[in-house]
């Protein structure tokens, strides 16, 4: 009854009825947060979970948006630690935000980027022991290919070509199966965009392999697909019947594929404060990311650099 | 099974089985836009559809957003006729914008609002000429409880007995049963704003009895419930097993009574791009109020005087 | 050669040549900040600046949105103060945002009200213990006349008859006569808002006489209108020629004439990231005032309260 | 005096005195519209005028923003025509949008590229039939070198030998010397952008020679610099005096100098409400170079296919 859309790894493997053979977790949890590294190492688990290989770190907390200063300042030092354990050593970054701006629940990309330290054009004017301290970082949100007619994973490997970053970083808004986890689940990946992720539903993938230098993607669910929705509750139903009449199964079976095929079309489930929630993650993880690419930096020094 | 949440009366009645007595219902088919008038008149049928007594107008079609211009002026037309028959003849017209501006889903009123042409302030330097012909109109979005501190129905009172308008036309998101009425209805009542309608799902009522004026209130959905949604997919599946096992209802029971008392919260289904949804249709409803209350303008003066 | 237009007491009294009677000034510098006090004491000296009789406070700073932390915390703390030194004791306070908020310019006011922390509605929910300590607060931005075709001064009569409050606050985008005011003072004031002060230069008054409570103004420079700048600029021309032929007076007078009759009609002077700068700004004085009316309230437990 | 920055040809010549060898201007009238086609064809004449070689057309009316919908229709057909002009006949577009989209004054070309009709994308999935009809165009906003820490040219260059248009179509937000040229004058151009110009004042050049194909610029100005204005009004005084002292003519001289090194700095003057006619500007660029790209579809099937 699972399979449903998601793009954590974290739900695809919870809903899988024990533990796969090629799948590492190991989960801490300090406080409020808990803090889960998943590693896939195998083809076979990959291919089971529909996740590629590699590592997956999740930070959760009860409500990210509305924790308290301590939580925030917890969650944003595993972010900017999580992020910073995929990064190579040296090099500069180019930050990329996916996504459209002007759909609330999918500008999360866009409004991380407004919020970097881009340091990249300052380096030529900088002072040589400035610059040990300041990694080179640049930033764009390219817009959606509706309405830029150019694919985001194209134009990301023009630019990559031009810039030479030794990594690129994603952010992007992603669909989750529980609605539990909208705005509570942070996901930092080494494996990149998955095709077709994201709340915009329609990406190419951008990966190692079609750029050419690490992708460390981040992202945030901040929407459950409302087919998801209306099938979770059929299925919660189903469940909770036990014994079936065959005629009865055929029925369910039959409902579940016409809400699978979308008789809930492209409608989306989020909070209804959605629009401030995207502000406060966004600010969140690009603190998270700003410590990341310059550790050498104090946060008060980070924010005056930002004014913000 | 029914009973859920909308504010839309043509769904109240729709639920029940056949006709009530008590409430007239009339429909029109002009090309892809249907007009519906339903009158309750008698105290029993408005108990039963937990509507109050008065006219609701609801103006349909496929798409707000998306039709094209003949239907767009058509739809137009008919929002205008709509208001304009519920309006006194004379006399000042106080418009109020409710819902937050700050959340996508329930900014319609707030949207509306910005794009009245208001006139109440050119009374005085106008020639007696154009006094004759230029309704006066004031208009306001005060801005939800949350953030004022102040019911939006005690602010509206005072107001009114200072601005002393002959009628209110409150203009409100609205929550609906069925997702496909996002964005493709739009309803006129002179019963005023229901307490606890509209998306925010908190307003106090705005009516003739709490004001002192004629309240004529003009909503479209934005949203579903996401408890709605969830409701209406497992009473889909129940309703298709026909016989039941004792034990089987009362688990559906359980289940529905779960999800009535919200394990989804306040999570709301939208379509993806509610965004730019909400201004199409505050532009179409903007259009509609102002030729309703300025009948002896034309749409080009109308245009210009509003710089749009 | 003075007289151009100013919203800052401090330039309409550096503009006099020395002290004028019955007016008081105190200066006191605190690292890079100026904190001065301005008393009018009497009628003559009133009339002479073209200001109301009380106190001026102002607080100067070279950049406020780009201080560092320490100047910053310092500037919040003075306008806590001087506001705090100016509320009466106990009561409600109406916090008034003016301004349109669709000009960027002229959104100041509105976009502390965004930011305040909004008790009101809370206090009858409240246990007897928090009320002691939690004042009680009501914010609204009504919009401007062009907007609304309602007086703001008329709308905030009403509401105060309605709401109570023993103090009124107005916040308000200031025009200077020096562009090197622009984002750089803070003003708070016990007189009120001076009639065709603001950007946007039609205001009522708002005060104590028009509203029946105390009423505390607070603003920054936003613009400096651009007659200023020309008018300025001749002035300069003018001082530095030093003697006159007769004939070159008389064309100096003539061009003055001109400007101040407005060849620059309604154009402002701004910096041009003028946009981020109000945000900066905005959030300096909404946390300044939640201080002020909230003293028993630690700034995290603000800042958690408001979700910032 | 002259010499101050503007970004537009028609004042450039219209400082000198007289007629420049190698310029031809031709002046149309319709209306309250005026069309000015100016060709600088000698490289003298460019030296002279600061401008680079080539075809500048000029559309004038008093008040964009708020003219009438005849001569909005006028005006946007004149720029369709003037862009057209310059277009290859076939090929694709790429519509590059200048500027920040959070300085308003700035944001012009952040607004048309929101509604540019993008079709590059759709080219695949068409009937061979529609592909004839519909040019392909992709447009992108890449934000300034700041926020991205990546130069607009360079960024640019990368796209275009990804997406191989036949041109580039530049939009920015120009600086004027006379403030009425402020939202009342479309420029159009085949020399491309100009380096230094625009509001944010640094751009690098966007030329065919840089770029590798035809560049079309389209701008209109947004801001005066307060530094130009204040020279501007120093110099109508010294014009008006006449006959000079000595002593005065070198005080005029030290003056004109100190303003033009800026002690007005980056301030810019423009009207105060530049944020909607930003948005009134925008919408009829974008329509006058919709119609320029796509002559196959009429006004209706632009905006139905645009949701506008």
């Amino acid at each position: 009854m699972r399979g449903f859309r998601t793009d954590l790894a974290m739900e695809s493997i919870s809903g899988g009825s024990g533990q796969v053979e090629g799948v590492r977790v190991r989960t801490h949890q300090v406080g409020s947060v808990r803090h889960t590294r998943i590693r896939i190492d195998r083809d076979r688990a990959a291919e089971m979970l529909g996740r590629r290989k590699g590592e997956y770190i999740t930070v959760e907390c009860g409500d990210l948006p509305h924790c308290d200063q301590r939580t925030r300042e917890l969650i944003t030092r595993l972010v900017a630690m999580g992020v910073r354990g995929m990064l190579p050593e040296t090099g500069e970054v180019l930050v990329v935000g996916l996504g459209n701006r002007n759909v609330t629940a999918d500008a999360l990309g866009t409004r991380v980027v407004e919020r970097m330290l881009v340091t990249r054009h300052l380096h030529q004017a900088m002072a040589q022991e400035l610059k040990g301290r300041l990694r080179g970082v640049s930033a764009i949100a390219p817009g959606v290919l509706g309405l830029t007619g150019i694919e985001t994973a194209e134009l990301c490997r023009g630019l990559v070509q031009h810039v030479k970053p030794s990594a690129v970083i994603a952010i992007d808004a992603l669909a989750a199966y529980e609605s539990e986890r909208i705005c509570t689940t942070v996901q930092i990946t080494n494996t990149g965009i998955q095709p077709g992720s994201g709340v915009g539903n329609h990406r190419l993938g951008l990966t190692e392999e079609t750029l050419g230098v690490k992708v460390i993607a981040v992202g945030v669910p901040m929407v459950v697909y409302a087919s998801t929705i209306a099938h979770d509750a059929m299925s919660r139903l189903v469940d909770s019947y036990g014994a079936f009449e065959p005629g009865q199964e055929e029925a369910a079976d039959r409902l579940l594929k016409q809400v699978a095929e979308g008789f809930l079309g492209e409608m989306v489930v989020t909070p209804r404060e959605i629009d401030e929630m995207v502000i406060s993650v966004a600010s969140l993880l690009s603190d998270g990311l700003n410590r990341a690419l310059q550790p050498q930096l104090d946060t008060d020094t980070l924010h005056s650099y930002l004014h913000i």
